[in-house]
């Protein structure tokens, strides 16, 4: 079933839904398979610090047409990246968690559809500013970092306004979308289409280890917190406001909200959450997903969820 | 425009619209004006000890059948209180805010309609052990107190836990419904019905002084956050997963992430809380509201924020 809206006719889309560009996630392998069930991949270029890894991925999408998204804050560490990135002809570039506006006219002088994710009001005015072709209004029940606002909320304000200021600004929902009833949630709210994470990560072409997989499976959406204490262990300096969604673990329950205790105890913890990491053990290093863990009861292939997602949505609106 | 759901039969409304039982705001005006409008409206009977004030309301609401609601960690000290509110036959009672069980055969053998606000999964596996008629699932977006989980992941993952363990309890959404969009979503998202406080606390009939309901006309939905100050300033004990969003002013600026120094400040700051709420000035107190408020362009009669709401999800939804 199809379901048309602005975003699906601007981008050539079957099915308004985008994969969220997850760091260590979503690789050329997912993007693909999203592009190729009408979606828009995007591979999650992350930090902007692995070029090899980048071109990996461009390559694994074996000729599908995917785009990428950056992390802006850590971009403008390694802007030439932004370039390279450009050069390998993406969909589309998606910024997010910084000003965008230092990279908006690379983007647009490239003929690129530039997404902007915004997590306040505040920064969708930036993101006007940075003339974005689509503004991703993300919610902090999403999976990963994030500020504050919720989806609920977020949506219908930067909706009003766009159709005050720049009627022409396409507005997509984020964070917590897992299923038809949240992309159908999301367009009566006033949103031409969804970015999804988790409930994309949980699937056969993500590139996420199979034990962080099945506690993803096991938890329900009460399960997961926001903190800071992940980046404090792998000494990523994010800026202060954005923290990240994951699910409680030992690791959290022993150092959420003593921050300072973990700066001090340096090095050593860093090293016990990066050995889990890589052994892809939940207790030890953390499974980045939202709260919409709770909706989310299989790993399927990343068709089979999309394709799910716009059937029922389509539904429940009576499209289609 | 009516919007006929398993709410508005089981309880006979012609909308499914519940007022929030907002302490201090929500009187027997306010009750009586959404009962009118074809809602249910709940009188915030808050803390549970306040008798006088309690029987005023019922009284104020001149006969339209109004029900209303308890903090119940807070009615565990004055539960007297409940058999009070059962002898003037409330429409319903709603319970929120701590374990309902032990007062709920009372509701029950009354004969009366429980609601039970939830802020988790946990919480509503509680619920249905009270056995609540009406389980309202409350996200953190929502004005006043609250917990963690938004409204946007809450009401489906409880739509699917009362699908497979009670399907015949019913389900409202709290936290952040302002407008026809957010009914529209809350029923896609599998609710009956929303229970709506921020944006009928803006009315006319609401008992709230003008130069809060400036401020927050003023705000946008990025003013607002979450803490503990207001209770700690108010002396108001409640447990620590509970905290209040509120519009962001000069006093939660100096003591929010202090909350030490605020307990060893005590009754001065106290002091200066509690004559600011009197005078009803936003910059000494806190005007208690959700992430909702830039939804919210003006104070008007309860009656037309209903019918607009209702109005616009119908026609979203392409019914009615
Ligand atoms: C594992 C994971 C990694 C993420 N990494 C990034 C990232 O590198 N850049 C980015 O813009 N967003 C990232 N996000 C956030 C997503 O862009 C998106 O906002 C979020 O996944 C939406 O919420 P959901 O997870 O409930 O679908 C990540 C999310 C997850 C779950
Ligand atoms: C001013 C105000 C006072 C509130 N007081 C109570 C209360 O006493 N008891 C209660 O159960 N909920 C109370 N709430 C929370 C509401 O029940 C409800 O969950 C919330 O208002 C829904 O979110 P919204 O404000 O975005 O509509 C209050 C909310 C507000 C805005």
């Amino acid at each position: 079933m199809a379901l048309t809206t602005r975003l699906t006719q601007r981008l050539g889309l079957a099915r308004p839904v985008v994969l969220a560009p997850m760091a260590f996630a979503a690789g050329g392998r997912l993007a693909a398979a999203v592009s190729a069930a009408g979606g828009l991949g995007l591979v999650g270029a992350g930090y902007g610090d692995d070029r090899a890894w980048l071109d990996a991925q461009f390559d694994a999408a074996h000729g599908e047409a995917v785009g990428c998204g950056f992390i802006t804050w850590s971009l403008q560490r390694t802007p030439e990246m932004l370039d390279h990135a450009l050069a390998r002809g993406p969909r589309a570039v998606l910024l997010s968690f910084g000003d965008p506006r230092p990279f908006a006219a690379r983007v647009r002088d490239a003929g690129v559809p530039l997404l902007c994710q915004v997590q306040t009001r505040g920064d969708a005015l930036l993101a006007l500013e940075a003339g974005a072709d689509v503004i991703v209004a993300q919610g902090a029940e999403a999976g990963g970092h994030g500020d504050r606002r919720a989806t609920f909320t977020l949506v219908p304000e930067i909706a009003d306004l766009l159709a005050d200021r720049s009627p022409q600004t396409l507005l997509c929902a984020a964070g917590g979308v897992a299923d038809g009833r949240g992309l159908a949630a999301a367009l009566v709210l006033g949103a031409d289409g969804v970015l999804v994470g988790s409930r994309l990560w949980a699937t056969v072409e993500a590139d996420v280890p199979d034990g962080l997989q099945a506690a993803a499976l096991a938890a329900d959406g009460d399960a997961t917190i926001r903190s800071s204490v992940m980046d404090i262990a792998r000494g990523r300096e994010w800026p202060e406001r954005f923290t990240a969604r994951v699910l409680r673990n030992r690791f959290t329950e022993r150092w959420h909200g003593r921050e300072d205790d973990l700066r001090r105890a340096g090095e050593e913890a860093g090293r016990d959450w990066d050995e889990g990491w890589r052994a892809g053990d939940p207790q030890r290093a953390n499974t980045f997903v939202g709260e919409g863990v709770g909706l989310i009861a299989a790993v399927e292939p990343a068709a089979d969820v999309i394709a799910r997602m716009t059937g029922e949505a389509a539904a429940l609106l009576g499209r289609g």
